[in-house]
C-alpha cells in the first residue's frame, strides 16, 4: 500500500494521455470484466494512437473470441504496465514473476484492492471495471470500434449477474442503453455468457442435483460436487463456475451448502445463508470465515465424514 | 377488430382522466406483466383518486405478494373495463364470459393483439406492458408508491429475461435505472423471480436432466418432460414453465426440441433452432408451425414412437 497514488477519472485520462507502449495484464482464470475491461482499454487507446497489447496469465476461453480475436499483437515494446480488475498482485498468476511489484497503473473497483501499484483508479461503486473504461471512453471523446463497446458490455453484464445482483446500479443500466443504441448486440452477448451450457456442464449440473440433499425441515440443503462427478462429466475448471447457485436457489431454505472435492481429497465448503443466519459463524466452526450471509471453510476428512459433519453443524445453526 | 380505436399516450391519459369505477383484467397463468401492470395501473388511478381493482382469472402465484398484497379490494362498482396484456379476449380464461366483449379499453404490447377492445393502447416496441404504465405515470405526473414501482419493475424484469433477450430497449435499461433510483429493491424482487426454485422445480429439472439426449452428431438434443415425472416430482403447472430452456442453452446444437406430455397422453413439442435451420418447416411435418427459430406441435402417439418420428424428423433436416 506504499506509495498507491490514489487517480481520479481526470488523473487518469492524464496519464494514459502522457504515457505510451502500454501492456494490460488481466487476472488469471480470466472473466468478462477483466477481459472485457482490458480489450476495450487497449482499443481505446491505439485510438489515441499509443500502442498497447493485452496479456492474459491463462489461455482465454473461445467464447469471448467475439472481441478478444478483434485485436491483432502489434509487438510494441513494454514501457507502461497496467493492471485491470486485480485486487491482489497474487491475481496475476504466471505474469506475476515477470510483472510483480512493476505495475504502474491498476484499474479496478474492488473494495478490497491492495493498492499494489504505483497509480490506482478505483471505483468501488462500479459494478464492473468495464463501467470506468466507458466512463474513460466519454472523458477522453474517443469513440470506440463496435468490439470494444461489445467487450465493455460483456464485463458490465457478466459482473452483475445480466443486472440480476445488488451491484447493478441506475449507471449500470444506463450504461448498457447507451451501448445498445451504439449497435451493441446484446442478445446474442447474453446468449454467449448465460444461456450456453457445455455438455459436460450440463452433465455436471444433473450430478449435482442428484447429489442435492435437503435436510434439517427442509430449511438446509446440502450439494456435493466431487471428484469422480467432475471427472464423469468431463468438465474444465471453467465448467464448474457458479454451480453453487443449484443449492442455494431451493425455496424457503435459510442455509445452502456446497461441497467440492479438490484435487488432494479435501473438500471445499461454500455456504451461503438468509434470513439473519450466519454463515461464518459456521464456517469458523472449520477453520473458514467470510461474510455474514456467504462463508467458506475447508474441510480434510471422507465424503461421508465431512458431509456428517457439515450437516451436524448447519443443524445446530438451525435448531 | 371491428371499431377498435387506437390511442397515443396523450389518448389514453385522457381516456384514464375521463372514466372511473375501473376493474383491471388480466389474463391467465398471470405473470410478472401482467399482474405488475394491474397493480400499477390500479394504484395509479387510485392516485387520481379513481375507485379501482385488479380482477384475475386465475389463484396469484404468492411470490408475487409484496405487490399484489399491498392493494385493498375497494368494492366500488364496475362501469369501466380494463385488460392489460392482453392479445386476445380468449385470454381473459374464467373472466371472458363476464367481460367477454364488454372491454372499453386495453393495454398491451403483442404484435398479434387482436383489437378486441373498443380502445386500445398498443406499444409494440415496449419490452413489457409495465414500460406503457411507466410512459402512464410519468406522462400524469403521478408519484406512484414503492410496491407499485417494484410491480413495474417485476414486469420489465420478468418480461425481458431479466434485460437478457432480444426485446430489451435502451428504453427498458433506463426505466430500470429509474425505478432503481427511486428505492425499488431489485436485487430482492429479482432472486425472488429467477434465482428462487421450489423443491418440485428442482426434482423436475433433475429429471429433465436425466432425460436429456444428444443426437445427430450432438448437433441436436431431444428433452422429455412425461406425466410420470410431473408427478414423481410433485410439480404444479407454474413449476414447468420454461423448462425447453434447459434443452435450448445446450453449447454447439442446431436444434433443440422438447416433448412435454399432456394431460391426454399427446406430446406437446416445442423445437428451438439456430444458424439458419427452420424450426416450423419441422414442425410442420406435425400439422404445427410458429417461427422459422421457435416453432411448436403436437404428436398423438407413444412416448418412444413420438420419440422416434421427432428424432428422425430432425435428423434429416440436419443431414
Amino acid at each position: 500500500m506504499t506509495n498507491c497514488r490514489d487517480l481520479d477519472l481526470q488523473g487518469l485520462c492524464a496519464y494514459l494521455l502522457a504515457h505510451d507502449d502500454y501492456v494490460i495484464l488481466t487476472h488469471t482464470s480470466p472473466d468478462g470484466d477483466t477481459l472485457g475491461a482490458g480489450y476495450a482499454l487497449c482499443a481505446l487507446l491505439r485510438r489515441l494512437s499509443k500502442r498497447a497489447n493485452v496479456k492474459c496469465p491463462d489461455t482465454i476461453p473461445a467464447k469471448f473470441g467475439y472481441f478478444t480475436d478483434k485485436l491483432e499483437s502489434d509487438n510494441s515494446a513494454e514501457k507502461t504496465i497496467v493492471a485491470v480488475d486485480i485486487a491482489d498482485e497474487k491475481l496475476l498468476g504466471s505474469l506475476e514473476q515477470e510483472y510483480g511489484g512493476r505495475v504502474m497503473l491498476n484499474i479496478d473497483h474492488h473494495i478490497s484492492n491492495k493498492g499494489f501499484a504505483e497509480n490506482r483508479y478505483l471505483d468501488t461503486r462500479a459494478a464492473a471495471v468495464c463501467e470506468c473504461i466507458y466512463d474513460l471512453a466519454l472523458a477522453l471523446n474517443v469513440e470506440l470500434d463496435k468490439f470494444a463497446l461489445e467487450a465493455i458490455y460483456t464485463g458490465l453484464a457478466t459482473d452483475c449477474g445480466c443486472f440480476k445482483y445488488s451491484n447493478t446500479t441506475p449507471k449500470t443500466h444506463r450504461i448498457a442503453a447507451a451501448l445498445i443504441e451504439a449497435g451493441v448486440d446484446a442478445f446474442e452477448i447474453n446468449r454467449i455468457m448465460f444461456d450456453t451450457k457445455s455438455k459436460a456442464r450440463l452433465a455436471i449440473e444433473k450430478a449435482a442435483l442428484e447429489s442435492m440433499e435437503f435436510f434439517c425441515k427442509d430449511k438446509a440443503v446440502l450439494l456435493a460436487v466431487t471428484k469422480d462427478m467432475i471427472k464423469t462429466s468431463g468438465c474444465a475448471p471453467d465448467d464448474l463456475d457458479g454451480l453453487s447457485a443449484i443449492a442455494r436457489c431451493a425455496e424457503g431454505i435459510k442455509i445452502s451448502a456446497t461441497m467440492s472435492e479438490k484435487e488432494n481429497g479435501d473438500f471445499k465448503i461454500s455456504v451461503r445463508s438468509f434470513d439473519g443466519y450466519d454463515a461464518s459463524e459456521l464456517c469458523r466452526k472449520f477453520g473458514g470465515g467470510g461474510h455474514k450471509a456467504a462463508a467458506g471453510c475447508t474441510i480434510s476428512d471422507t465424503y461421508e465424514n465431512a458431509r456428517a459433519k457439515l450437516m451436524n453443524a448447519i443443524c445446530e445453526v438451525l435448531e
